[in-house]
């Protein structure tokens, strides 16, 4: 039987946990008819917001599928490119769909729930994150599996391949491509999303909270809505997207290093084995998710942590097995997985260290404010620069482990391509376990949701409570799951680097590689693989800066010209200021999503392969530890806000307080919009030069 | 004749210049009595901070000298080492001594002459700082030829080579370890400098101008003397180290790179004959420096640039000549030299434009004021990340046009060393000119003194507006120079590692390199390298907050003890406040200072020989760009805010400018401390690991 067929039978068991998690919480109460009002306001808005996206996104499709269809056309790219792109950004476009449908579906769900109890209302809204968490997983195997069957019977039965080999080959470097449809799209997702949200955020409150003295959260506000969509756009559709691509692109990438690398077919099923036992695992896990009525926010804690920890064991104890029974041989894969799931939990760990409250760093941070907002800056900089050194030496022992256990070797290609799909293995591990690790990060902005409906539908004091214990830990959850985030980017933009150079041998074996890093071309490319997070991170916030601007008019103007409105006798137009904010968020991100495709093309039009290896490796070391230092002082700067705010250093409205506001302010867009773009940056650009090989190849200047 | 007494020749006429100049500035009037007794604090504080900072550079170099002594007893390192590590500190110290001395002796005297006229205030300031300028480019020579004939002496008569290949690259190896202990007095300098010049700045402001009410610049301050201390200690003395370094390293690791590029050594003398022409051609330039007494800001700042242009001019004829003489069959060393010349006014220019209020980048920031200190934040940060793409591209094509113009190919051993060897020649290009940019910068912060020293000595308005004319052309000047320091740096790390790579062929022919970007050693060894300018700028920015909380305690103490203080009856104690600075900094700059050393030992105990390379490669692209990104932000963050007390936005006291006070303070660490001390770190992990070559190859890991 063909192996492969576990991993259809993996990605149908993950659609149809999904939808029976979807249905399970689609049969709770939604509560009364105030928060369904609100919940259906927050609804349209997404909607409102996916609608204007896709347009604007079908637009950027259309245009790259004919020039693929075009260089395809004059032979630079294998002729099932162009489709493959496409569904590679259809199935991201539908994971991060049904991820806000059901977010938005969940929030009122999970406050009319957890007004029963906490518990209640845990498994609520954490069932709405696994639904996002095991739809993604599950398309992502989807996509896989359709397009190896459909490949594997074309080059057996149209254009005949014979080697077997070289039908592999074949087979991964199409599937490669369609990652960078789905990088495309989680470009979208997430920059968009993330300009999206912090310019909602920001806008509602500097004329809501500042100019007009309502409070947060108030349904007067024509922002609070935009407000409150954003949650969902940038937290769940763009994580959503943003890990969708890491999954497909780290099995893919190992898929296709298995033939250099000499393990034949049985290689290139291991990492799409070990993901098909990831969704078995993480459903597993899922069940040990719950807790006491009178639990603590530790007790919630331990209770998620715990269910990540069961499906990490459950997939040390079987990828044992798996491997044990494929590659007897090659045990070092194992440890390639060990290594993989070890270094996902430990980048966790240093993130909750840095950016949580209960720790010195953050602790610390908030001291700072007693001399000002400079010092609060200058003090968040340096703990996010600080905050860069476990995650290197934590991804750096990954590689290096992973590497020798495979049996890499330096001065063999055979054994030097054996280590680098090692290091491809530890990124699948890493990933393995996405179902639940992606649920008890999704889970957070419903949480955060659900509290915002509780506080507009004046729900009692104790619902606030428990919606606030849920939220609380949903901000741990979410910096453990930007950690683990970027981690897998990093280890996939490795592992899409060895996929790139063996794409180049593929279509050009005679291309002599020299890689070394002082050959000039590799060098230039690495000085300006350096400097393209920089820029990127700069363009997009710039982006939320402008965005949010234009905001703050659309507010001004509402309260002007609805009359009654701040009396509470008329209702603002929620929809106007979603519009704005999508539309201006998908404008302002053109000229990064531009950027990101266009500068590895002409990089490899000026340097060659040689300036794109370098380019990448680049974009990838200095993307890493750039987007690891704006989440984390994004981070930190938020928990110190909320530490003042918790009553320390004279809390709420102190000059305190004041100085520490302007930290969160700008840790907004570092952790929401630049940070995480980021890690899409790093692999979308690999993405794109393992696509536009041929025509690098064909034609270069150095 | 032996080529290498040219460059004797050389460094005798520079340093005669300079003492020439020296003479002349000394015997212009030093002023009334009050401008003497001010003067005379400044030059008390800085012997102050000077004593105590080679009293504990001392004990590092001390320490440093055995450790090298008892390796090179059990021989990892030849017998010269520690004694060339030796020298190389004591030339930088003196460089910085002798600039101090002249800065602090010109303050005054740069008063005096703008009360008769602005030429002749330009006059006083310029020679001063053209004092410095030749000073460095003549003792540096100076070391060079001493160890040069030394070493020639050595090994023709004691440890005979007879090889003459041999006994270049023996010879520049040896001259190369020279670097290191100038690189290690230079990181004290710059950092210490740094850290001493921003907390006296900030804890002068902190308590003076906000607690007591005080104006700026008020003699009652204890901590004024500090700050005006400050600016000689960062600015003067920390440039000029800094300088000195990437002069002596560009011209050694060139020189180093001869043999191996087949040049013999003809090809070893043209990097210091470049430097000696650069000497001439320098002093050349200097005449041209001057202006009418109705000149503008304008008139004034192209006076200055057409003396480096006209030395630019010079070198860029008389190298001609000399390569067509010495190396006629390799034009293409000429190409490298233009590329270096044209390359570093290109990035002046770019750093001009991104933090000169003239210009459209630091106008917007300027605006962003409106909306608060976070605005200016998140804008003054995308502006600094904006501004790293120029000088990329530019050192990125430059690097290329001297490779290749080099004659440099991929493929052939030969040829790639040749390409080297003309990224080296570019740099040495670059800084040829050393003496007189070097002279336009270190005017800028005597005339800085000179205005503080005219507002506390209460000179007329006439001489206030004229010295505000020289200062605020100072701080163009000075981001000029920043970016020549940056993009000079960065072209000098990359010859020292292809230094470090010929090094370690020299010690063990039999070294098998594998520098492929995929390798992973080399990879981790890139990741580690790119987080160490985030560390190493993490640490200098706590140094700073740390200090300053310290200067504001003790300004604090003085007012309430010291009776009469606040009515001018009394007089502050300048000298604790200066030693409290000089103390903090010295105690502070330890533990960054002991990273830079101690890191590229331990990377190559670790990862290797490989590893180290990938480490330096890491550690120069993204040092570059965090570098350029801090100081364009920093300058950028200044004169916004400078733009803003120039009336617009509501001037001076107006909630804009507060906003850009924010900025500022910000920005202070950022250019005056942690992204010059970037500057040395780049250069100074590629010296140590040099140095340490032979540690690494006997004791290492992978």
């Amino acid at each position: 039987m063909d192996l492969m067929l576990f991993v259809a039978i993996g990605s149908l068991i993950s659609l149809c946990f999904a939808s029976f998690l979807f249905n399970k919480v689609r049969s709770s109460s939604e509560g009364t008819d105030r928060m369904k009002k609100i919940a259906s306001a927050i609804r349209k808005g997404a909607d409102a917001y996916l609608k204007r996206q896709y347009k604007g996104v079908a637009a950027f499709f259309g245009v790259v599928f004919l020039v693929l269809l075009g260089l395809s056309f004059f032979g630079y790219l294998n002729h099932f490119v162009p489709f493959a792109f496409l569904t590679g950004g259809f199935f991201s476009a539908l994971s991060g769909f049904i991820g806000m449908k059901t977010a938005t579906m969940a929030n009122a769900r999970t406050a009319a729930a957890a007004e029963k109890g906490l518990n209640k209302g845990l498994r609520v809204a954490f069932s709405a994150g696994a639904v996002m968490g095991f739809v993604v997983v599950g398309l992502g195997l989807l996509d896989l599996s359709i397009w190896y069957f459909f490949l594997r019977y074309w080059y057996t039965s149209v254009e005949v391949i014979k080697s077997e080999n070289l039908m592999i080959q074949n087979i991964t470097s199409n599937m490669l491509t369609f990652g960078m449809g789905a990088s495309c799209m989680a470009l979208f997702a997430r920059v968009g999303g993330g300009i999206f949200t912090k310019a909602a955020d920001v806008g509602a409150d500097l004329v809501g909270k500042v100019e007009a003295g309502i409070p947060e959260d108030d349904p007067r506000n024509p922002a609070v809505i935009a407000d409150n969509v954003g949650d969902n756009v940038g937290d769940v559709a763009g994580m959503g997207a943003d890990l969708y691509e890491s999954y497909v692109g780290s099995i893919v990438s190992t898929s296709a290093l298995a033939v250099s690398a000499g393990l034949g077919m049985k290689g290139m099923a291991v990492p799409m084995l070990l993901a098909a036992l990831g969704v078995i695992a993480s459903i597993f896990g899922t069940f040990f998710v719950k807790t006491k009525e009178n639990a603590t926010q530790k007790n919630l804690l331990k209770s998620l942590r715990l269910g990540t920890y069961i499906s990490a064991g459950v997939i040390a104890v079987s990828s044992y097995f798996v491997i044990k029974n494929l590659l007897p041989q090659y045990m070092g894969v194992f440890y390639a997985v060990i290594a993989g799931l070890i270094s996902g939990v430990l980048i966790g760990f240093t993130t909750e260290f840095y950016t949580s409250d209960t720790y010195k760093p953050t602790k610390a941070l908030s001291k700072t404010s007693e001399t000002g907002s400079a010092t609060v800056i200058i003090g968040g900089l340096s703990l996010g620069m600080s905050s860069t050194v476990w995650p290197v030496i934590i991804v750096g022992a990954a590689v290096l482990i992973s590497f020798f256990a495979c049996g890499g070797t330096v001065d063999n290609i055979l054994g030097f391509n054996r280590g680098l799909y090692g290091i491809g293995v530890a990124a699948v591990g890493m990933l393995s376990t996405l179902g639940i690790t992606l649920a008890t990060d999704a889970y957070g902005p419903i949480a955060d949701n659900a509290g915002g409906i509780a506080e507009m539908a004046e729900m009692g004091e104790e619902v606030r409570e428990r919606t606030d214990a849920l939220d609380s830990l949903g901000n741990t959850t979410a910096a453990t799951g930007k950690g683990f985030a970027i981690g897998s980017a990093a280890l996939t933009a490795l592992a899409l680097i060895a996929a790139y150079i063996s794409e180049v041998k593929l279509l050009s074996p005679k291309t002599v590689f020299n890689l070394n890093i002082t050959n000039p071309p590799v060098l230039v490319g690495l000085f300006i693989g350096a400097m393209i997070p920089f820029l990127f991170a700069a363009l997009t916030m710039e982006a939320v800066g402008k965005a949010a601007q234009s905001i703050v008019l659309e507010v001004r103007r509402q309260f002007k010209s609805i009359a009654g409105l701040l009396e509470g006798t008329a209702e603002p137009d929620y929809g106007s200021c979603v519009d704005l904010c999508t539309r201006s968020s998908q404008k302002l991100m053109i000229l990064p999503a531009i950027l990101a495709v266009i500068v590895p093309i002409a990089v490899g039009l000026v340097l060659g392969v040689n300036g794109v290896a370098g380019f990448l490796a680049g974009t990838t070391i200095t993307g890493f530890v750039l987007a690891v230092m704006m989440s984390n002082a994004g981070g930190a700067w938020d928990n110190a806000k909320k530490h003042i705010e918790a009553g320390n250093f004279g809390g709420k409205g102190s000059d305190c307080h004041k100085a520490a506001v302007v930290g969160d302010t700008v840790g907004d867009p570092f952790k929401d919009t630049s940070g995480p773009a980021i890690n899409i940056l790093i692999k979308l650009t690999s993405m794109v030069s393992i696509v536009f090989a041929g025509l690098t190849i064909a034609f270069h200047l150095l």
